[in-house]
């Protein structure tokens, strides 16, 4: 595919991309990461918000774990979407990791990748609340504590790309 | 932070939230009713879409129910977002609503907050057909009840914001 | 609702809509399909983005098994989206993939009719690789397959509407 068919008018694109990670899981962590390493290099400022769940990403306990396989622990019942499927089955699952990481690095070295590439992390401060989330649990490569109100700000210029992960 | 700083022409902000809400667990539906009732005090008019299992949110057997934890009820397999991240425990998941609650009110007290600023409630139609609600089952919060073409033409806006949650 | 009271400047709308279709279950796949088929004949040019679970809908095995319900099923737990809600119980979850099919075609039906108004349909690259899908187990309506920065490209056009799904 040639981009530049599908891109008359490159300098109007929007340059910022905001990504809102509100779970945990590994399957939904990737496409936030993969968004993230990506958008630099076309050009993006990109801004992550991590809420809920997707806040766990960020924590020092949390960022390792998540290398353990979500899906296909065998003492875990079998995630819903994966049962949907025939084909994709409980073993397809448990390898679904280690296939993942063939195409990109695990969790915590996308993280570094994303931040080395001018990625801003957010902390989202009532997550820390109620999740008992304290400053220190948190990695060094987080780069502040906001609220919805300071996403918002950003999600509402006109320049902005956002979605909701 | 100083939102100033980010808001170089707060003028041209957008001005509009619309806010998909798809799915029916507490920990989806806060997201969505926190970022609801912040972006009023922020001068944004803001719309949200109540389908698929978010539409439960707005009848009257479910914004009651919905207090109920959907995590951690012994009688409900983990949910899998919560199985992920050691330390994150049935346990934890059991008290995570008492700790949502220490920041916010409960969902339909949200809801309500949510009116009073402004926020319009509108339920999916098609939802209401195959899971069986009646106009009387919904909540005298709900606004309207409109199709995906409604929806559609709020979110084509270019002065709209919006998130599928 | 009449649409011409809240499309004052209908020439202004956003002409294109980009979804990212991220899960395989039934609930999550209707709401993009539901939105693909409508937007066209409201002058939107639609293109539908496959990525982690979603990519499964493409494939020749996967979008025939998602006609069997995700929910329901006895051989699956509960989804835990529907223990959420009293009233929500398995016996409906059984029932609703039925009563779905009341108000739409089945997923392959959908993804012919959106194919049929135009709509685009690709699939993540990436994704095919770690899941281990080959071109030849993809659905002859697939348009190409593309990784994230086409995605980017796209989305961040500022006539796109982007939505994750």
């Amino acid at each position: 595919m040639n981009l530049t068919d599908i891109q008359p008018e490159n300098q109007q694109l929007k340059k910022r991309l905001i990504l809102v990670v509100s779970k945990g899981t590994i399957d939904m962590l990737y496409p936030a990461l993969v968004l993230a390493t990506t958008a630099p290099a076309m050009g993006m400022k990109v801004d992550m918000y991590f809420t809920f769940w997707g806040l766990k990403a960020l924590t020092k306990d949390g960022v390792n774990s998540v290398k353990i396989a979500p899906v296909g622990n065998p003492g875990m019942p079998m995630p819903n979407i994966v049962g949907i499927i025939p084909g994709m089955t409980k073993m397809a699952s448990t390898m679904m990791k280690s296939k993942i990481e063939k195409f990109w690095p695990d969790v915590y070295a996308m993280i570094k990748m994303a931040k080395d590439s001018g990625v801003k992390l957010h902390a989202c401060s009532p997550t820390m609340g109620f999740m008992d989330v304290k400053e220190e649990d948190l990695i060094p490569e987080v780069d502040d504590i906001v609220g919805a109100s300071a996403f918002l700000s950003w999600a509402s210029e006109p320049d902005a790309l956002t979605l909701f992960i």
